[in-house]
Order: structure tokens, then sequence, then C-alpha cells
């Protein structure tokens, strides 16, 4: 694996973080797309939102069971969005601003400024949409996860 | 990065693949996640849909363009789901149906029996739903993608 680019974003430290894109819908970043990968880009103007594939760089151990920012009691790794997996990879949707050249400009971005990028991937609503899904321990609503931010459980 | 287990899927070669979960809906499969990782799985359950990231374990290459599944011209490897992307990470929303132990049983699987799992994430609608998304050169219907199987273009 080899990074492909890095995210910028506001957010130098961790407790000014939001926890997801839900929580900076209106904070810009930009992916800097490194120059051998550019020609990747082409078209993906067409498309609204995005996945990016991130590296939770700052995350080093990993644990089975974590308490997730929005819960009080501890759950399964793979039951959480929690940098503390065993690969640490990180996966969030954001919405597509802009192109210019190899810097995307994203909409919702939710990674520490110099995050190292893996992957960007369309979202295509025809094989992503999921109807009628149900979340678990996860019940706050989109404002609670709007309001929470985060804090340094998932570092070193 | 290390497999934390194995997709097996009906799929055991390409021509016959579906290109995407929707063209697998009714198709099972099971994950079998490495009995190091099986205390992360705790409440899982709880998740109707989860996230799978995998290797592209049959494609070797890189492109920085290719011709989609779905179209007919050549577009950037980003802006595509393609495989022969820098670093060969799939994704795939696909049904959790159950969890026995160690093993789930996934609907909508459309991936290669026998590949390496990277990651597990529950899909939790206040941070993944999109509204009104727009899909660039992606027009095809849901009806069309269900219908569409792979061939060997992104293998070697």
């Amino acid at each position: 694996m080899q990074p492909i680019g890095i995210i910028h974003s506001p957010f130098k430290n961790l407790p000014e973080m939001p926890i997801q894109p839900r929580g900076a819908a209106l904070r810009e970043g930009k992916v800097e797309v490194f120059a051998e990968f550019a020609a990747g880009l082409r078209d993906l103007d067409g498309f609204s939102h995005i996945y990016l594939l991130y590296l939770f760089h700052m995350a080093q151990r990993t644990e089975m069971t974590v308490i997730p920012f929005m819960d009080t009691a501890a759950r399964g790794v793979f039951a959480t969005r929690s940098p503390l997996r065993p690969n640490h990879i990180g996966l969030s949707i954001v919405e597509l601003a802009g192109v210019a050249g190899r810097i995307l400009t994203i909409r919702g971005v939710d990674v520490l400024d110099g995050t190292p990028l893996l992957d960007i991937k369309p979202y295509i609503a025809a094989f992503d949409e999921v109807h009628a899904s149900r979340s678990g321990w996860m019940q706050a609503s989109r404002e609670e996860v709007s309001a929470m931010r985060s804090d340094d459980r998932f570092v070193d």
C-alpha cells in the first residue's frame, strides 16, 4: 500500500475534529493527488459524492473492543468506525465540490490535516444506495453526530 | 496490511460474477473472520448492512484509465470501481443476514471466492446516507447493473 495523495483539512488536532463527515458538512478541505496518479482523476468531476479511503496515521495500536464516541459501552471494533482496527483504513463519504487539476475541493471532511490518502472511488447510487437499514447500537440522530467532536482516545 | 479473513462466494471465476452487489442481491456468501480477530465482531449483528474492504487479489497491474463494465469510453480509474487502481482495495456494501461465531452470512456478494478480507465496517445511515447524488458517466439503471456480469478485462 502506498499513499496516492494527502488530505488537507481545517483540523490540526483531534479535540476540534468532527467524528464523521456529517459533523463537518460546511467545512471544506482539499485532496491533493500526487502527480503520478493525476490522470486517474479524469471524469471524476461528474460525481457529486466520493468515497475516500485513507490511513488512520495517528492510530498505532489495534484493539478488538472499543468504546465509540457515540456510545458508553465497549463494542467489537468491526461494529464501529474506530481507527483501532487491524488494518488502519478509514472510510468517509464526502461531497465533491470541485476538481482543479490534481486538487479536489471536498465538503464534509472529517479527518486530520495531513492524512495519507489510499484511494478515491465514486459514490454510485445504483451500486451503493441502502434502503431501510438498521444501525444496531448506533442510535444517535444526525444532529447528535454533527455536534460530537473527537478526543484522543484512539491515538497512540 | 494483513488479511483479517476470507470471503467465500458462489463465484469461482469472473464470467459468472456480478459486477456489483446489486447484481447478486439473492446470492449468499460467507465471510470467515480469522480466530484472532473474532472478538472484534461483537455487536455487529445489530447492523443490517456492512461495508467489506478487500483485496482485488486477481488484479496485479495498475492503469490510470480503464473502460468500465457499464461504459464504452475510457475513464479515469478513480472515477470507476475498477480493480486496476494503485492500491488494489475493493469496497462493497452487503446485507448482513447472520452472525454465527466468526462466520458471517452475507447477501449481495459480488467478489470472487477466496477474496482476502481487509476490514469490516458497519453501514450507519446517520453517517453514510447520501441524498440527491449525481453519478457522472454512470447512468445505468439498477436493473442494468443487476444484469451485467464480469469478464477478464481487469485480470493480470
